[in-house]
């Protein structure tokens, strides 16, 4: 039910420290991961079970670039081979932990969660991070009771932003909410990811910031976001002073240019973790609007979150609930589509099967 | 494993106000049901499941006589049918909610769990309600973590008044004990509902009053109640002073006048709410009366919890553990049948079999 | 997957009081017990389950020798027969609750889960209790989330001491640790226990002791241990001034002369409930000094406990997965072939030979 050829985030890189005991897990796609940084400063991600008798080896200590585990004292190489055996002279091949290629970009921490071998670092999505000194990025962090199909369902239609989001990130007017509901987006689909660039022109503010400007003022909105699967979501999202035209490029005066990242990553199919940012140009920037937007961001999400929790429920209470599909779903769609034939390129289990049953419907529009 | 074809009780009417974010929501027999009023004040009760992804209606919002499921907007009028989708023009036959028939009666709320056509008003159970001039009802609640079964039992054979109650609404003397276990009632059946009428003669008063008399005072205590599928309670119950006679209608003077109104509401096969009322008739109303009958239900209730509760337990660790019947199984058998006889009817589900092997234990006596 | 045939701790005689309402409720071996004092002293242990409708004895009332359920007021005598229905005259044969053989001895209460007639008190393990004047035992309990298989596995393999225990009953240098991971025991079988001897020679004071010597001082400590089936383990443990021999009978001068009783019950297969004391013997106490041994077991089982409940959801997420054994696993696989032996001979039901399987890895060395 997840795509094991994937790179998954693992939150902030300032998560994993040089501490003594910092041995941070993880539980990524399903799976239990540690991670912990090397003297040098190299991550190391490793299945955070020993191989003898399933101990959590987050539960132990680093010692240089090895791991031990504190309960009978193996101890494990960045590489994952038991390197000692308190007591023993020999060590089974056997004795050996999972290794997970591990990558740290515009500080995320990437973990591969399939075959090494395939673990290519050009796959990783493009994202901004907060120590780019072009911009000024904000991070938050949330969890979330929900499958992941849903935050993926959530992300890839905006429509929500009238509803959902009404007091926070959207716009209560009518006005506002009819645009946010006819958007024409222009859509690129790539092998694992798709790409949807659209304006919306002639609105007021979005509600975060209408009290910053004159009530009568409007603004041309642009939005170029990319979904990369498994649920990586970045928005390069800039207002111009609205031009008055209605197609093309706004040829207004640039009033902000932010980018938020978002990474919602599945612990099980329950639950996933959530780790987002925003923050403006660096030269646009002015005291607290980098922070606002990520406070926007933990508000939003939190409505989010009410409102998928509920879904959740709803979903695992009535997996056979027949479902309406609307022209909305279109993007939701699109998106799932290529998790599902990622999922069915992988070897096609039941669980994708379960998975692709559940998206055909969300496919019909 | 529930009758759908009955009226199941969604708590008091001042639950669900004219509030612009009133939504009620309810496990009902199973199923989640929103409850909101009209602006005339009639009421609505619906899935609270919207059609197109089992988003939660109940963080919707009220618009008129129709609500909105705040995720994607889709709006629903009053019959459940969809008469908006933002941004699409047609609207699938399928994009419709299921709406329940609904009746408030006695100030509190009915709604119809199964076809809508057979839906009878006229099944409705008797009560008084907290408004009838005639009588000073006091309401309350309690959610209890037992399978309504249980519930039902406990309901129909008071002799547990002697146990379980002995310091609320039984008596802890062994005069007491002795007429509560050997009760011999006129029992009349009908096709949904059992009535019991009995007369305890000659005893103290109930542990609950006991200190407003002299300790050597005796009462005939008339007791005469409807229990109706699933589970609905209600029993007028007097008190005279003792006439000294054994058998007949208590001729001594009327000390006391009272109703109390009792639901048990599956919310599924794990628990129950349960909301109930008790009070004295108006004329006999004396400051603080009603409310002590109200505390007593309160305190009664939780002794009867903490029992049922750890049963329950005892009952999904051995669902197969061979039991014993007594002869107060009497009505909690009769009660049971009737369940069982309208599952059976209903379709002899697998659940309804099952059911009735439990019961079928229960009505060997 | 337990065995029935055996005693299982049921926590200290002082647990179980002669007040009114002292009716403890205890889950032993997955079935439920209560236990309480006849006024003569004697305990009883009754399944803790009414044979009417499964209510909890363990809610009722002690009357003499019997015990009532507070249901429907039905009594049974101390060897389980009913003896009264409250209403009835006539009680049904199967009207009886199954009683279990009780033992106290030193200061613990023992309850038989098996055939009665197979109750033999010889097979309860040595122990010495809080009330023994030549000891000074003090007394303590924890409740982990964990099979206790995890928990035997952890009791009969002391070399986790130098790595889970370092900063408490461990050593944290390497001498220490090298001497832990080495001992060669003395181990003799028996058909229910088996008990493991050892000296370790020329060590620093353990953690918990050390800063009551001079950092100079070596010790040669002794061990003592009877670990028996399901899971009772005690440990004769001294500490000699070192003599400078490497083998042999310790000479030097006798430091301190310890005994530590442990009871790990199982509880149901994912939790254990533990009883354990740790004294001095009277003659070499001083004030503080044994209960400085109770508090360093509070703090060393809440580091296990940390160790095997992350390991028993791990094992839960993946119980097939591959595992590695190390020499280490000589003592728990002993301890656990023992016990799958027993189950093995109670009749191979599935579970033993689930438990068999995971026994086998273990056994591999």
């Amino acid at each position: 039910m997840f795509v094991k050829n994937a790179w998954y985030n693992a939150g902030w890189d300032y998560m994993v420290t040089q501490g003594k005991t910092s041995l941070v897990a993880r539980q990524l796609a399903g799976e239990r991961v540690v991670l912990y940084r090397k003297p040098n400063g190299e991550l190391v991600a490793m299945e955070d079970r020993c191989p003898h008798r399933q101990a959590a080896l987050s539960l132990g200590a680093k010692e240089g670039d090895s791991i031990r585990c504190m309960y009978h004292g193996m101890k494990f190489g960045a590489d994952g081979h038991c390197t000692e055996i308190p007591g023993q002279a020999q060590i089974p091949a056997r004795a050996c932990v999972r290794v997970h290629p591990v990558v740290e970009r515009d500080n995320w921490i990437w973990v591969w969660m399939g075959d090494a071998d395939k673990a290519d670092p050009a796959l990783i999505p493009f994202a901004v991070g907060y120590s780019d000194p072009a911009w000024r990025m904000k991070t938050s962090q949330m969890h979330v009771k929900a499958n992941y199909r849903l935050e993926i369902a959530n992300l890839a239609d905006l429509s929500h932003l009238a509803w959902v989001h009404q007091k926070s990130l959207g716009g209560s007017d009518a006005e506002t909410r009819a645009r946010y509901t006819t958007i024409k987006p222009t859509i690129t689909t790539g092998p694992r990811a798709i790409r949807t660039e659209y304006v919306i022109r002639a609105v007021p503010a979005p509600q975060f910031l209408r009290h910053l400007f004159p009530a009568e003022a409007r603004f041309d909105l642009s939005f170029d976001i990319t979904h990369t699967i498994p649920c990586t979501w970045v928005l390069h999202f800039k207002a111009f002073v609205a031009d008055g035209a209605s197609e093309g490029v706004p040829s207004g005066a640039l009033v902000a240019d932010t980018y938020t990242c978002q990474a919602v990553v599945p612990n099980d199919t329950d639950s996933v973790e959530y780790y987002f940012s925003w923050g403006s140009r660096a030269d646009l920037e002015f005291p607290g609007l980098s922070d606002l937007l990520r406070e926007v961001l933990d508000v939003a999400f939190l409505e989010d979150a009410h409102v998928l929790e509920a879904q959740h429920v709803r979903m695992r209470e009535k997996p056979d609930h027949p479902m309406v599909a609307i022209l909305h779903d279109a993007g939701p769609s699109r998106m799932l589509r290529l998790l599902d034939s990622l999922l069915a390129e992988e070897g096609g289990s039941k669980h994708a099967a379960a998975d692709a049953r559940a998206t055909a419907e969300q496919a019909v529009v």
